[in-house]
């Protein structure tokens, strides 16, 4: 079949993302699996956490369905001859029984490839509940709470990231129990629905949303969730086993009082951050932050000596001394950019922080009690 | 004393280079030495391999020497706040008794520093051959040949890069027993030595002559080499142990008699062999040139399958097959611009590679006996 190499680039990189390197449970998922219908080119991956399915447009024989090895097919497609922004460059990809041939004139590779037989079946679900979203919000809402899921194995779920439907809106949220960002999305869903997305297969749907165009449609079953999406002329299917269960009652956590609000450039602040991090104590990376006046002197010592800048602010409320791990507070305000918002309610319960205009993100990191 | 942020920033990046990470034989490695002297800064760092000195214009209060650890000091002002491209930005390094501090308002880190005791002393020899060099030439011919450098430990001394000074020039060589690549340079020296660099301090002298201007001064003694280079108003030496010993006599490997000379574009040619070595043999790397009538067909086949690409050539000469190391042949040929001449042999006898403009690389690679 001929196929538009920059379409076939774009979705072969999706696919490695997906295809297992190393030796996986499955040595079938070391395979892409191939099949040339009418006028499409359908191509699909899978590991233990997710299937993958690109459906580029095509011209020619129809073939397949066969599998290949990822790795070597890959290869051979990215690196063939001419200029790849070539917007018009055409690769033909022959399907045929135990091998799969890659042309462009010059170059040609013959790809040994096997029948079709034991590849996952792409996992459909009845009883979804169905929805659709702009890609880029989605893209946004996932990107803003990925950092705060958790790597540790003790509270699995917190190895996810969690998304709520409802009639309010749409929700992701991630927690490592220790803090905490959740992004919201002012958009009604048609149900009511929690699902926790692995970390991995959040990074997955991320690539996946990049490159799409206008709406996804997204299907929540009961353990999976498929998303569909457009990319110029393809079409992108992603399928998410979900994590059995959700996060515990995360909303008693954040508290509603707060006795001093700080509003501060959040670039600026970051950085003094970084700075003073650097002599951070190389065991609970404290950094000590004294609000007082119209300042703000952040401070830290470890091993090797001691750091301190102070950056001006505007207070609301009492003077306050609290102390941070450094990393996730400076992981909490990076995202924010512009002026930010931080509410105090103690110097050893949780401080929000949130973007001065409001954009639906809020993160919650907790004091160190020291 | 005030020091030029970006001349420091620059002088503590080569330093990086050298200061070991995790632990060193010596654990004063891991530090920084810093005097500042009358209307200098001077920074030294150290390895089991190298010293390397960096001289600062500054202004104000004499201090030190002291040994301040360098990963915190060349962070707090790597991440001092400002503008990293502002020419004029300064920064303060108060150099005190047990104590370094970095001031770069409203920054400041104050960092524990150590006495000088133990620390290396420069490395200076009586007994040095001196030349001086263009950096950029210099450096040509160290980059040029380094990949040729053996990363096996048997023959201990091919782990090195050979300079070779006689009054008919310079020469950088380096091998690992199966293909080997040197550099001329029509430079005459006055004295004839061979000096044997480990890979590690080339890698070294290369990153100082990147940032060098003008020529650059060598010492060669008899276990040590020292350079002098100039960057825009610093002056950085660099001090590397030598190798014992020299290469075996390789110019009686490289042949003087070519039944075939092939002439080509590198470009299409470098780009055609990553191709095909993409389905080449996993453990010999194998690929086949034939070289006939008015093409060259590269050809590869291994566990996935077979890849094949022809390019057109001029052939000077008798058609001859050959079978390559893929890694090996594309290293040789990937420091050729433009045309590149083929000179073989025979079948099983080395085959060299030059650029058609004869620019002083010369690559030998040896055909698998297969």
């Amino acid at each position: 079949m001929l196929v538009k190499q920059k379409l076939l680039n774009r979705a072969l990189a999706l696919a490695r993302g997906i295809a297992p390197s190393g030796r996986p449970l499955n040595p079938l998922w070391t395979y892409l699996y191939l099949e040339g219908r009418e006028k499409e080119l359908v191509i699909r991956t899978a590991n233990e956490e997710m299937d993958l399915e690109v459906r580029l447009p095509a011209m020619g024989e129809e073939g397949g369905p066969v599998l290949v090895p990822a790795s070597p097919f890959i290869r051979a497609v990215e690196n063939a001859p001419g200029d790849e922004d070539e917007e018009d460059k055409e690769v033909i990809i022959l399907i045929q029984e135990g091998q799969v041939e890659v042309r462009a004139w010059p170059w040609r590779a013959t790809i040994n490839a096997a029948g079709p037989e034991g590849f996952p079946a792409w996992p459909e679900s009845d009883t979804a509940l169905r929805t659709r979203m702009d890609a880029q919000d989605l893209l946004r809402a996932l990107s803003q709470v990925r950092y705060a899921v958790s790597r540790e194995s003790w509270r699995a779920i917190f190895r996810g990231v969690q998304l709520e439907f409802s009639d309010r809106g749409f929700r992701a949220v991630a927690s490592d129990g220790y803090r905490l960002a959740l992004f919201d999305l002012e958009r009604p869903q048609p149900f009511t629905k929690k699902a926790v997305v692995p970390a991995r297969s959040v990074d997955e749907l991320m690539r996946v949303l990049r490159g799409a165009e206008g709406e996804v449609d997204l299907a929540v079953g009961t353990s999976t969730m498929t998303m569909a999406a457009w990319q110029e002329k393809g079409v992108v299917r992603i399928a998410v086993r979900l994590m059995p269960g959700e996060f515990p009652d995360y909303e008693r956590v954040i508290p509603k009082e707060f006795p001093l609000t700080v509003t501060l450039e959040a670039e600026p602040f970051r950085e003094a951050l970084k700075r003073v991090s650097i002599l951070a104590n190389k065991e609970n990376h404290r950094v000590d932050l004294s609000l007082e006046g119209k300042r703000a002197l952040l401070f830290a010592e470890g091993d090797y000596g001691k750091g301190q800048e102070e950056i001006p602010v505007s207070l609301e409320g009492a003077p306050m001394s609290l102390a941070y791990d450094a990393r996730h507070f400076l992981d909490a305000v990076s995202r924010v950019e512009g002026e930010v918002v931080m509410r105090f309610s103690g110097q050893f319960t949780p401080t929000l922080i949130e973007p001065a205009d409001g954009s639906g993100y809020l993160a919650v990191v907790v004091p160190l009690k020291v």
